[in-house]
């Protein structure tokens, strides 16, 4: 599938790498890209990154054959409302949102071939600078669509992502939202509870952690806004989960307190040997 | 200070490295090793990484102006009361255990010269063929003497370890405990508690996780046998731990379940600002 032009709505890390990639993968493509504030198009244009910035909607989609939603997920539905009559009927749809099910709930009425997506990439880190145009190399794009997308629009979506160097998996966006709630929002509010009873407890003794700590809370350094309006927006899912870990944790602490090392040592080995199994190292 | 001999015993992760480290700032002082067992022996022989490998420890310290116990602290003290006959009066010994009241409590009464130390560097991995010479290069070590020992020896041991690239610190055994248990085996028990929970509920989920979960659990593969044993020695402090981190994830369960975003909100951001303050990237 050959891309002619993409339009990008949101600057930031996703926005601004995805930007990035397509000039690198395929430079033939055009790129536009809309940013809310002034100063947000004024920073992507002194990047160069793309062929056109701008805060006018109706401009940076015109002629598109691709729109990637690439703001928060709680902005999603007002700039798809916005931009719905805006689109030819053939213009297909995705979004990067980290919550899918309310997301494609929400789009997917609105635009005609609207197939929501997930690339598993990203850091702590924010915004246009933080951009890199390998951001995605060798990461999983999770497409998630909704029972009635379009099978044409979904291989687009698919396609767009393959060109960036991701893989792909196909997950309906229960299954996204259950999945990701355990592997990246769960480890969020641990991530942040960890730091919280750290400082609470001894904060000088952050000062004095070797990488251990370090790389257990990276993520906590995430932006709160984001992370929050991710993990309100998924709190259904994840409140079972947390309930889950902190059921675990108890059976921990009696084991501790138990004094039968036998179960703490099957319990730390069968974690060593899960996550060996199951994890690749870091990319 | 300058150091002519110094004996170390076991060629692990620490023990091997701190053999290259001396290698290399160091070259004029001799670098003897003892291991348990024959093979590692061997191992060490073929890396070259000392003047002399052994299983005899009486050929190993002998003449040794530093011993520097590398072992699991449930070897210490063992291995302390073989030593305690063999060596001068000048003699210092110091040890790299995780947990330091206990080991200082029972080898102090040993060794006339003993000063306990905790450098905080180390990985996942273990053994010889992990180990580097600038393992411990801008590393923290802590010193944590008994509040009896000698201050030369104490001194000799600050100089070990800035001559391998630490900066010092120095805690009582009982302080070093409570916060290494908040920052290195609080995060251990967390880190495998979370592989446990997400390999129960959805072990697929984990083939398509971020660099999240690959770091937030990257230390639960480390050595299980030697973590059962330093979380089963620190067990009081860190049972203390474990119930205020727990009653914290109880609380965000509740703010996530009450559905009042502004109090997620401002748990995410304090956790962002106090992590941003306190930990140094990574090294």
């Amino acid at each position: 599938m050959k891309f002619n032009h993409i339009a990008i709505l949101g600057p930031g890390l996703l926005g601004g790498s995805l930007a990035l990639a397509l000039r690198e993968r395929a430079p033939q493509c055009r790129v536009s890209l809309w940013a809310r504030r002034e100063a947000a198009v004024e920073e992507a244009r002194a990047a160069g990154v793309c062929s056109l910035a701008s805060t006018d909607l109706a401009q940076v989609v015109e002629g598109a054959d691709m729109v990637v939603l690439c703001v928060p997920i709680g902005a999603m539905p007002g700039l798809a409302q916005q931009m719905a009559p805006l689109l030819g009927p053939d213009v297909i749809v995705t979004d990067v949102g980290s919550v899918k099910t309310p997301v494609v709930e929400a789009l997917a009425p609105l635009l005609k071939r609207f197939v929501g997506s997930h690339p598993m990439a990203g850091s702590e880190q924010t915004g246009l600078a933080a951009a890199r145009s390998d951001l995605f190399e060798g990461t999983v794009s999770l497409v998630t669509p909704h029972p009635a997308a379009d099978p044409a629009a979904l291989e687009a979506v698919a396609a767009l992502w393959r060109l960036v160097g991701c893989s792909l998996r196909t997950l309906s966006p229960q299954e996204h939202d259950a999945a990701i709630g355990l592997v990246s929002h769960l480890p969020h509010l641990i991530a942040a509870a960890l730091v919280d009873v750290v400082c609470a407890q001894n904060p000088g003794a952050m000062d004095f952690c070797g990488n251990g700590l370090r790389d257990t809370t990276r993520i906590a350094s995430g932006p709160p806004e984001m992370w929050t309006e991710i993990v309100a927006t998924n709190h259904a899912v994840l409140g079972n989960q947390l309930q889950a870990f902190i059921a675990r944790l108890q059976e921990v602490a009696r084991d501790l307190a138990g004094g039968d090392d036998s179960k703490l040592k099957a319990f730390l080995t069968n974690a060593k040997i899960q996550r060996d199994r199951h994890i690749k190292p870091r990319i």
